[in-house]
């Protein structure tokens, strides 16, 4: 089952079920207006929107409307929660030798995670503003998963259980903001401006093979300014999965319904082949093989495309396709 | 006008008005189900909500119920944003101390907020569950403010407006978690479990004279296990203001209706005098004083009380009330 959020209605946005393809979609706010309402209450509407997905899918549900990307907001537009993790080591290594920092004491063993901004998100078309060029705008591709309330203590093995939704991620930083904020000790605040995420979100069982239980084991595409900037498997290369992360993140608490939670940029060893999913890592690649980069940051005009296609080449969750404006 | 939210209701609560003294309260869920809702349609609903906290004063609220602490969730019981700062330098000063760390670059001159953890928070006299007693369990007294929508750029005379309540919180700590969690250089999230607010909200107009315009100025009262523990004034010796911590969490990113800004541990410079607002600084300053401290982090059975009393004594907001039970 494919589910999205409309940007009509309030903050929340409203609920709808999308086709497999992408194509359509039938109106589900008559079961539970929202997705936030929906994940808060899973169990008992679960099997109510799989019904109607299962008769938009057969072509029988007669108030099906065309499925317009452009229409809709994040599955959660916002969300009490969005933790976002730093899964894959090479993304770490490359950014941080940019900025001059060494990886953490334990990367490697310990799951690196972030509380991020979660008031508000941009939705998968939205524009993304830029207010000064100098704060070194970039995109970061990200996949995400959404849970189920989970207990404080809850293992990596009763995690999977929790994870209900899957999507993507433009994870939108501030290069240079980051630098001296991250340097002062409490993490992210300014260098993170909204995120937004893919126009559907799918259960697990629409990811088939792919999803093996705690990740996603196909090629994130990121396009930008029209060309093949990366295509790094989200399935490997990665030191945590999500169930290693949701445990972590819920070792010390419980973690509402609805909370996100994120692999951090999506990287792979062997970068040089698959590219990669933000500017900083290509800028770092280049440093370290040219010994200086012409790659800048975003600026106004430039536009980025992240999108997942199934075996069969068709988009998973629809594609987050952005473009950079002067605000 | 004071405001909180019954425990009763949703993961939102259920709205009510209490009156100045904090013995009576009125229903207004009719008027809109929940505090969350009724900042983000403030102008709407505010003269609403002010003409029936008139009658309930005035004694001619028909309806009127008896005020009952236990009854009451956080005012917000989860937000979608809780940006706390670290506005009082001698707190931030003698807990560095204790871990070791220096004042971060620029700290007198730049705000320090860290995003923190707004999914769940506990209730006013919610016990606080304490896991594993190695984590150094800390509370503390902090003033917060909950805002209404804030644009980008907001500039510190400008978010003087957005202050719409104000409300006292105990962000419990994980001390010992922290010290390793911050080093990893992603800021809080393990070390901070859900934090919890008073038991009413207030309108700036009910603070009168000690509210300036950007802070407020009465002692913060803690005790703990029953004993005085500090009443340092909220109003003296903090580096930044509510404003100028808006205006600093808006630099780069709107705010939503519904963000809470915390202020950060109260603290002053005469701590010799006034005491304190959290066990690390009590130890810390044992430790510079005597070179080593007996005083211990929080266990089960050890109970704070967070309050705030007027020029007459009466308590502004209630009190936040815990117990440390073993979970």
């Amino acid at each position: 089952m494919k589910l999205g959020s409309l940007k009509s209605g309030g903050r929340d946005g409203t609920l709808t079920i999308v086709s497999g393809d992408l194509t359509r979609r039938a109106d589900a706010a008559d079961i539970v207006p929202t997705l936030r309402q929906a994940i808060e209450s899973w169990g008992a509407v679960e099997p109510l929107l799989r019904r109607r997905a299962e008769l938009l899918e057969a072509g029988q549900w007669p108030d099906a409307k065309p499925f317009v990307s452009g229409d809709m907001a994040s599955p959660l537009p916002r969300s009490f929660q969005w933790a976002d993790g730093s899964a894959y080591l090479s993304h770490m290594r490359l950014v941080r030798k940019a900025r001059g920092a060494e990886l953490p004491p334990g990367a490697e063993t310990d799951p690196l995670i972030y509380q991020g901004g979660s008031d508000i998100f941009l939705g998968p078309t939205d524009d993304i503003p830029s207010y000064d060029q100098s704060w070194g705008l970039d995109f970061e591709a990200e996949i995400a998963v959404i849970v189920d309330d989970v207990p404080r203590g809850t293992t990596a093995a009763q995690a999977r259980g929790h994870i209900k939704l899957v999507m993507l991620c433009n994870d939108v930083s501030l290069r240079e903001v980051m630098r001296p904020e991250l340097q002062k000790g409490f993490g992210f605040f300014q260098s993170k401006p909204a995120s937004a995420f893919s126009p559907v979100c799918a259960t697990l069982d629409e990811l088939g093979v792919a999803w093996d239980g705690g990740k996603l084991c196909l090629p994130l595409v990121s396009t930008y300014n029209g060309e093949w900037f990366g295509s790094p498997d989200a399935g490997a290369d990665l030191a945590f999965d999500f169930p290693a992360l949701i445990a972590h993140a819920a070792r010390t608490r419980d973690l509402a319904a609805g909370t996100i939670i994120g692999s951090g940029t999506v990287s792979n060893d062997a970068y040089k082949e698959v590219g990669s999913s933000c500017l900083a890592e290509k800028r770092m690649i280049e440093i370290i093989e040219k010994g200086s980069t012409e790659i800048g940051f975003m600026k106004p005009g430039d536009a980025v495309r992240i999108e997942m296609f199934d075996a069969r080449g068709a988009s998973i969750f629809g594609a987050i396709d952005q473009k950079v404006v002067a605000a």
